[in-house]
Order: C-alpha cells, then structure tokens, then sequence
C-alpha cells in the first residue's frame, strides 16, 4: 500500500510500504477513507520527537472493515467504522474504570495517513457508524477517532460544569474541541486563549464568549478580569509545552483543576503553586473509546460539529505538503483522502 | 508570655515574648489550654526552611477566647475553639468555594506553642465546641486544629470512595488520620506504608487491613499484589518528599487520583507517568474551616479518636524537648500544654 512515512524530522513522504497483515486473532484491518494530520505529529516533524527512519506516521483515521481476525465477532469486512487513535480490549480493569488508554491490550493507529490501517483489539476498539457517513458530516466523524474526544477529555479532566467559567489555553484543533466540548457541558463564560482571526472565528463558533490574545502576565490578567478576580472554575491545557502549563495554573481559581492533554513537552509542573493554591491536574491520553458512542450520536444528531477544525483537505499523496501547512500555521487541521 | 520560638536550625526555646494585641477589629486572642508540634515544624527544625531568629513558631492548638476585636460578633472571652491553623473570612469567593486555605484574608496562627494566640477573621476563622471538652476528648479536639482535617483533605483530594481501595504514603501523624479518614469515608482496602511498629498498631487501630512495610520497587510490588495488579483507587502522600510522591503515583491506578497534602520539598512532579497513566493530582493546604463542622461531630459522637497520634505530652516549657522527640521519632506527635 501507499502510506505516509517520517524519514527525519521535516522529512515527509508518501510512498510503498508493506500491507499491514492481521497478527493476531483479534486484529483488524480498516481501509482509510479519510485520515488526518495530529498536531502531536508535529512534534516529530519538527525534532522534538526521535523518529525511526521510514515509519509510518498518522494515528487518526475512519473507514471501512477490510479484514477481521478469527476471533473478531462485532466487526466484518464492509462495515463503516471510527478508529480510537489507542486500541483497547474494553474489557480489562483499567478499560472499565474509563482509561481506555491505560488498557493493558494497548496499541495505536501507526497508519492512518495510509491506505490500510491495522486495528488491535478491533471489538474493543471499533465503533461502527452504522452507515456511511455523508460527506457532510465525513469531517466531523473523522473528528471522533481523537481530536474532539481528546477536548472532550481535557473538560472532562477539569471537571467543566455547567454555569461554570472555563479558560481553553491553546488555539490548536485540540483547544478548538476543547471549546466546544465545554460548551455542550453547559459552561457559562468560556475563554478561548487565541492570537489567531481564523482560530477566534472557529472558537467563538464553538462556543467561546471571550477571546485573550495576550500571553503571559498580560493573559493572566485579563482573565482575571472576566472572572472577577477569582480565576477559572475550570482550565483546559491544550498544548503541552512549559509556558502553556504555567498559564493554566497563573488562570485557575483556587480549588479548580487543570485538565491537560497536549502532550507534555520540556514541562516542570508548578507544585508549590498547585499546593498552596488547591489546583489540581487531571487528564493524560484520551480513553477515545470511552467517549465514542456519546460523541457520535452528537455528531449524528447535529449537536456537533467538530469537523469544522479541518480547514484544508488534501489528497493523501500530498501529505507532505500537508505537514508544512500546519507547521507553518497556515492550516490548523489538514484530513487527508486516498 | 512566654512561648515557643525558634532561633536556627535545631534551636527551639520556650521564652518570653511580647503578648499578642488585637490589631484589626476583626482579630481575637484565644488563651491556649492545648498546642502541639506539626511535622511541618520539623522542616525549619531540621534547617529545611528559613527561619526568622527568635520568632515564634507553632500554629497547631485549641483554648479559650480571651479578647476580641470591636467587630468579632459570634464569639466572646470565655467561649472554648478550636483554632484552625489557617485563619479565614469564610465569606470570600474561594472560601464559599471550599478552599479556606486560600482566602483573601489569609493569616496563620504564629504562636500555638506559646500561652496566647492571635487569630485573624475570627468570626470566619474559629468554631466554638459549646462546652469545654473533658480530659478524655482533649486530644481529639486539638487534632482538629491542623492534622484530622489534613489527612481528612488528602482523602477528599484523592476522592476516597466506598469500597474502594487507599494507599497511605506517610505514618505521621497526617498519614495516620489519612487512613482514619479513609476508614471513616467507607474504603474496603486501606493500606498504610509503614515500617514502625508502633505507627502500625495506630494505623491498624484507624482502620488499616494492610500494612508495607516495603519502600521503593518493593512497595509498589506489595501493592500491586494487594490491588491483583491493578494499583490503587486512591493514594494519599502524607509526607511531601519527592520518595514519597514517586511512591504515591507508582501505586496508583490509572485514572485515579493522589491526595497530596505534604508541604513539598525537592518534588519534581512525574508529569510523564501522570500523563500517559492518566493519574491525577490535587490537594494541598488543608481548608482546615471547611471540614471543622463535620470533624467536631464525629469527635464529639465518639466515632472518630485522631487524639491517638498524640503519644507524649509535654508542659510546654518542654518544647525543645518535644521537637527533639519528633525529629528523632521517639514520638508520633508531641502536645504541650502550658
């Protein structure tokens, strides 16, 4: 098949690689009707990630049961389905206290920027459409395998309530799902951090009711400003560098939690401040599965639609091109056809 | 007065030092009938933390109101409180939140250890017990000053639930009334990490099924094989040592949570196992207030006894000799009274 591939960092191609082939009876195998580009991606694109040379890359992807183990029972060939970026058996301790990402079948997509994407524990991991989504809602399904349930996640973590003021730090198509998941969760005031038009735009969409541009000190301040003094009932880190993590806890009221799922990146966490303030942290890897049915039948229902991320879709051959558009924030999210 | 004060590492002294005066309207003096010594005080004790010389140190004790500033309305000379370490208006937004230990009228009680004590936002701060606690009950009631509603908050932080399973990291004082207080909220698996036998017996009296004595690796492998492989529903770091926070996040379970309330020295938070474990934080400066109500209840009806950490009383001019018994853990927990 032809699949993308990491070669080094600012090294994309799309090229030959061998079919992936079912290993165990409780494999997979889904051919990709649309796939997408993570902004975790860019971390091994841009060398902050060691890479090894000519491996796959792309862990979100949709599409349609082409082959199943022997031991598959809810799942055959022709079924449409939505991918979780991790896989899980659904059934192991971890699985049912709702850490599908801690399962202790685990595996992840490795090409979803491909033609053909291996699935482990496809009974656990699989969730079928039960048609073939329209191309009005492709987008929004293909939000369900990890963005928009990774910013369900971070409100999640935080423990977004309804009436409640939550502050999104980081513009990315991750804070984007951030938002509107805070915004299906009832929040009265939601604060997206954005220095971004088109972003903003996406983000007051979503839900956002305040937009701060600033950074830093002047960030901090200005939430301040709209909560009263007090500070964010609930924050959603959504980047995972240094100066991200320290904003949310500078923005959080005493007593509240962080929720963070960007992946945490140079980091030292503000344990003083957390202490003598009462702000916890909750969050890590998405347990996708966990969140798919619900979050499907949003999207299906029309209460969603989280597919507004994509801005640019390219053929999956061009997904080098693709790399550079969000690198270079000219894209902030890019799926990606056969 | 006379009271206890600190001049260096390894110093206390019990001398004279100017009595305290009502400076706001909102203030008061409560004449100390009971004080102790927290294992926070050992850290300046022991040199961790800078100190003052001469100033007065000790911010755990219960008394009788001696004095109170001209806006003081719930309570007059003569009514015996308990005094919790942190004093608060129980009116501000992050009071209202549940978070009194992060009140915008924050003040500590600075001489607990000493005959009179001063006490911010009285009206917020202090909770009166009706009568004078017999000799039987003295010990409980100063343990609400500081210690039960500390281990009492790792366990809220931790979200200790019935039936559940709670790793107590620390066999102070704190971590003993963690393991009461795990007990009291309904867990089925309470596992106290000791290694002395007499902190054992207490924590068993508390409610404790299991015991490690272990450290390091082996802890973690006695827990697990206590939890059949799974970790901990909830642990409680009752130390704030960075040993002890690596202990308490290897033990826990995926999607759980640490209570911390060990005032942190040297911890570099494990932001890479929190993340992909999903294991969460929270805690820190016990609301003593918020908990006070509800503590003094369950003392007063007998069904909670954290008076038991206390297994040496001293008069207080033995101060220097109660600390020297602490660091040297020849005592749990040191009361003095004057």
């Amino acid at each position: 098949m032809r699949a993308t591939t990491i070669h080094g960092p600012g090294d994309i191609r799309f090229e030959e690689v061998a079919d992936p082939v079912i290993r165990k009876p409780t494999d997979a195998i889904v051919r990709v009707t649309a796939g997408c580009i993570c902004g975790s991606d860019l971390w091994p694109y841009r060398g902050e990630n060691p890479v090894r040379r000519g491996s796959t890359i792309g862990h979100e992807c949709i599409g349609v049961v082409e082959e199943v183990g022997a031991e598959v029972r809810d799942f055959r060939a022709g079924d449409f389905v939505v991918v979780p970026f991790c896989h899980c058996d659904n059934t192991c301790a971890h699985c049912r206290a709702g850490v599908q990402s801690a399962c202790v079948n685990i595996s992840m997509t490795a090409s979803g920027q491909g033609e053909l994407a291996l699935v482990g524990q496809a009974d656990g991991s699989l969730v079928a459409t039960g048609d073939t989504p329209g191309d009005d809602e492709l987008a929004s399904v293909l939000a369900l395998s990890d963005v928009m349930p990774t910013g369900w996640h971070a409100a999640v973590s935080a423990g977004v309530a309804k009436g409640g003021s939550v502050v999104v730090v980081g513009d990315g198509a991750v804070g984007l799902c951030g938002v509107l998941a805070a915004s299906v969760m009832g929040a009265e005031t939601i604060v997206a951090m954005s220095r971004h038009e088109p972003r903003q735009l996406i983000a007051k969409d979503f839900g956002a009711t305040h937009v701060v541009a600033e950074r830093g000190d002047a960030a901090e301040e200005a939430v301040m400003e709209i909560t009263d003094g007090v500070g964010a009932d609930a924050v959603l880190e959504c980047v995972g560098t240094d100066a991200a993590i320290q904003t949310a806890f500078a923005v959080a009221r005493p007593g509240s939690t962080v929720g963070f799922v960007g992946v945490p990146h140079g980091v030292e966490l503000p344990v003083g401040r957390m202490f003598s303030k009462n702000v916890g942290l909750r969050g890590g890897v998405a347990p996708v599965r966990r969140y798919l049915p619900e979050l499907l039948d949003l999207v299906r229902d029309g209460r969603i639609d989280p597919g507004k991320v994509f801005d640019l879709t390219l053929p999956m051959a061009e997904s080098p091109e693709g790399y550079r558009a969000m690198d270079e924030r000219r894209a902030i999210k890019v799926m990606l056809r056969p």
